[in-house]
């Protein structure tokens, strides 16, 4: 008998090009309504997610002095030494923690720095808690690498606040790691002190890691409101690493700089991995960044000043918008107002696009439990935010839900 | 009786941070020669991986264009529109075919190109070949995701030429993809269009995938030389891809601006990959690059008529020197002697570091099958490259072998 195994089984039928991992990573829902977007006149956008001010001029400048002194070769795999030094003193004042240059890795932005921890560490087995809703990277990254997802919903009757006895109670024999997002995108809660103090101090004694996107950490829309960190919570960082960038504190998205902090030990072994996602982050706008960690944060202070007035005017504007529910959100520059129950916030946002010229981001793209919101980004004038409510307004009123 | 899969197993043991997955990627072998390096003064450095001219003048002025136009924010995440124009006009007459937009994907350098190829396809159960010596990037990275490599070695005596029959005679019923770099690192070997064209064709026919590294694509060391890219030796694209950058050929390694192209299929869905990766690649460096391809390439006409030079006179050194067996490179800035069978290149090359201040790569940091081999760059001043042999001729001529 011929062992079956053993038998001739012909040329293979051609693979498909791309591994199944791939399947994890979803499409954007939002591309329709982008395209229908772009093929009209006079929208406006309330859907971007990126600052709407010019990066300030000394950090241009040093971005154009290094171009000019000839720094357009790579540097250490690490990051410049002279950026780490620089975090390593502006986050060891800031966090009131001892860091040296060797807690850090300089990446393409943000989103690098949390592939690099997410891919690293997920696998099949691994249980990672997530909020819903959230950005929209997290759980296809987790996936894509064989780890489970475990979502944890917040609702704006809460401020999509989080309550930490809930992770807590979530924590289960799966779980590797927790994923926060505070300031959140896309709802601009930031989780208090207790909350991010219990959830690491938990987590730390049951050996789960904390993984906290914290981007948004320097947009703060409270007067004199203090942020608190996974850094600045935690014992000792060997369950944490915190994420974040120039991007949106010094509206330097296109020139790609983040980084991660975490124990010397996780940033060796990331360091090496980054060298195969990346190599290393651009040098010239490395030096733009020690320019920006050394000058007066007055820049900053002046673009919080202004996304604070829109946020309080956002705020009553969405009170005042039929059938939206809002809540008072304190950081980043999102409000991620809800609509009634089960209604279909892609194909409502898709007919309000067309029907009023305000492009707003549907709820699926940041999970599976807020398909009846929408995500409001106030990083546009006060003038065109007045003008989209305008729009909105008598649109959502003759709406029957 | 208690089903023993349902007995209650206690606390799990804390678990590893990283994935095994990790295990994949090499500490480097050169840490010890670089470190070593760091502490002595005096050192030749013949173990440069980036071009040592500066970066063209014209080029450097439209990143600050850019810069002071306030390009600052994200672009689209294929690339910025302007540049995936260019890069189709550029490479379509380069390689005399049709391409469009559509057929580019704009990366943080070519690495990046590299590591979603790779890792968007590499799966259990996929076999990759691969050529040995070659660039340390791939087999890490076929590995992590569950692929297998097959590696076919290439010798001194034949330039590190690849025979194509062997690639061919190597597809098995498990091969997924080849893998192929021309000009290579670290052989400096340029594969003729007949080599490219015999595997591109026979691998579309069996179904397998070809992904080239064709990042020194522009450094060209022989008078008159045309490249064979798989791109133009291809009937069509669906079963090749093809990386490059700018950083070899303008000299702009730290701007971080890379590129993929291959199908449309194809590179729709690494776009939205590479969403999650790095989201997108840095604007005013995109800007640069649009300078790049539109100006003349006097520029590059330059560069290349100096590492020629330096490479006649390399080669030459490298046949007088004892024991170092070469050959004639004819692309990028590398050459890749063999010392005689056995020696462990890594050991020697430390103790010429020690003894002569010359550092070069062992062979062991870029293959199975090439420890008595050291790759010596030739990007360097022809003043440091005669200081260099000077120092190891008659150090290796009082070594035992």
């Amino acid at each position: 008998m011929v062992n079956p195994v053993e038998m001739e089984q012909g040329d293979q039928a051609e693979a498909p090009l791309f591994s199944p991992s791939l399947q994890a990573i979803p499409m954007p829902g939002i591309r329709r309504m982008i395209n229908t977007a772009a093929g009209m006149e006079d929208v406006i956008h309330l859907s971007i997610g990126q600052p709407d001010f010019p990066t300030p001029q000394p950090i241009v400048e040093a971005h154009i002095d290094a171009l000019r002194e000839g720094y357009t070769g790579y540097t250490m795999d690490a990051g410049l030494p002279e950026l780490l030094s620089e975090l390593a003193r502006y986050y060891s004042k800031r966090y009131d923690r001892e860091l040296t240059e060797d807690n850090f890795l300089v990446t393409t932005g943000a989103t690098e720095a949390m592939y690099l921890a997410l891919t690293a560490t997920a696998a099949p087995g691994r249980q990672f808690i997530v909020t819903d809703p959230t950005f929209l990277l997290y759980a296809p990254l987790i996936r894509m690498n064989g780890g489970e997802v475990k979502v944890i919903p917040t609702r704006p009757e809460h401020g999509h606040q989080v309550d930490p006895q809930e992770v807590i109670d979530a924590i289960g024999m799966r779980t590797f790691a927790i994923v926060l997002n505070s300031p959140s995108n896309p709802s601009g809660a930031v989780y208090p002190r207790e909350t991010i103090e219990a959830i690491v101090q938990e987590a730390a004694y049951r050996g789960v890691y904390v993984f906290a996107d914290e981007v948004y950490d320097h947009i703060l829309l409270d007067e004199g409101m203090e942020f608190p960190s996974v850094i600045n919570c935690a014992s000792d960082l060997d369950h944490v690493m915190s994420v974040s960038s120039f991007s949106k504190t010094f509206s330097m998205a296109g020139m790609r700089i983040g980084w991660m902090i975490s124990s010397q030990g996780a940033i060796k072994k990331l360091r090496r991995y980054h060298m195969f996602t990346t190599t290393v982050a651009s040098t010239p706008a490395q030096w733009a960044g020690v320019a920006a960690l050394k000058g007066d944060m007055t820049c900053v202070d002046d673009m919080n000043a202004e996304y604070r007035r829109r946020r309080d005017r956002v705020v009553e504007l969405v009170s005042e918008t039929p059938h939206l529910t809002g809540y008072v959100p304190q950081g980043a520059f999102y409000i991620f107002p809800s609509l009634p129950p089960r209604t279909d916030a892609t194909d409502l946002a898709l007919r309000m696009l067309e029907e009023t010229g305000v492009c707003v981001i549907p709820g699926d793209a940041f999970g599976d439990t807020c398909s009846n919101a929408v995500r409001i980004s106030f990083s546009n004038s006060m003038e065109n935010i007045e003008e989209a409510f305008a729009r909105m307004q008598p649109w959502l009123a003759r709406q029957n839900f």
